[in-house]
């Protein structure tokens, strides 16, 4: 009886150590939807929520990081158990660095509204509703398991590589247009790598819950090289 | 008896651990070297081991991870035993980006070799130099188990950051003085970029280190904003 309460209240500790993390991925979505909003708007306010709000995406880290450790250290799990933890820690660790970024982008669009706008501004929401989008689907598989969901997210990334390389072009030919758009377009080189990253990041959430649903990594098969995304472009 | 020699040999275990954690971080400071110095060299066959390098690299954090989750599910430590674990996986984890970084140079390089010289190039090593100075304190801190070296070389991450501005200005200079610099000129913001990045996952293994020694976090002072480094320059 005694055991069986036991194994009833892991589970749901374990569900709750899911749903934080699941909280924690919705801010870091919302986090990316406001930041690149911001820019498009030119919105100081908006990107100034964005840059505070990192701060919880942050609290929410470390009460994941302090409840997995409890369960380790409490409930001694093994296999599947113990992968779903490590799994929430280092999933966690992979949306507070998406967070970062995305908090980095709204610091980038405070700087930005000082300048003059830039012309590629324009191609930036495409590339991040679809960072988004696979975001998004990344942690549905997550919250349901489902393995197929996450390999075909994990496998979107792609995509986002080759609108990151275009985006790249554009900024360098719109800096050497007109030399008073370096300034502006130098910084909009770093939001698009920011949003990249944020996919790579994904990318690692995906791979993470291969391993542990399955017990095996997705790794091996990496859709790409290395998560440089534009060495490709002999400028 | 039997007890005793089950603690002497997590002992040995966790002694394993450690010593492939510092194996990791020497690999990954030699390929920021290496990495740096094809790029004053041009060289593009280093920059290209550099590149290939960087799968050993990610192999031992693999095999750490394992080891790691090993340890957890057979040991089922507590207190500074679960620290020194988790400590091992977060900081392999942060070596295993710091080797990405480096490698990124690396593919930055051979396309930089491609592309005519670029002037702030002369300014890339001094950066590095130090960054890789508080990357050794920090591997030393860890070895060592030493908090106050670890909050020292913590402690100087914002020299980098200064270092960084400085050369993110030189780098829009140089583009704005002439077009035929920008192509190269972005690459080196992203190559600056990715120094600046090592110093930060530097920064998180030092904050690491301080928890695993002592068990409370460093992160409440820490010494900088968000990891953006120069959303100073309103340029």
């Amino acid at each position: 009886m005694n055991a069986e309460h036991t194994v009833r209240s892991f589970d749901e500790d374990l569900k709750t150590l899911v749903k934080a993390v699941l909280r924690m991925g919705g801010l870091a979505e919302a986090q990316l939807a406001n930041a690149v909003q911001a820019l498009v708007r030119r919105d100081s306010d908006l990107a100034g929520q964005v840059v505070a709000a990192d701060a919880r995406i942050d609290a929410l880290e470390q009460e994941i990081n302090d409840h997995a450790v409890r369960l380790l250290a409490l409930r001694q799990p093994m296999a599947a158990d113990l992968r779903a933890i490590i799994g929430a820690l280092k999933i966690s660790g992979d949306l507070e660095r998406i967070g970062d970024y995305a908090s980095n982008v709204g610091k980038r669009v405070l700087v930005l509204n000082q300048l003059p706008p830039a012309r590629p501004v324009a191609s930036i929401p495409g590339m991040s509703r679809l960072v988004r989008d696979i975001l998004n689907d990344t942690l549905d598989a997550y919250g349901t398991q489902d393995l197929h969901k996450a390999v075909e997210a994990w496998s979107r990334d792609e995509e986002v590589d080759h609108l990151y390389t275009a985006l790249f072009r554009e900024l360098v030919s719109c800096m050497m247009e007109d030399a008073r758009n370096i300034s502006a377009c130098s910084h909009l080189l770093f939001v698009a790598k920011n949003i990249e990253r944020i996919g790579d990041h994904t990318t690692n959430v995906a791979e993470n819950i291969h391993f542990l649903v399955s017990g095996t990594p997705l790794r091996a098969a990496r859709p790409k090289g290395g998560g440089i995304g534009d060495t490709g472009d002999r400028l």
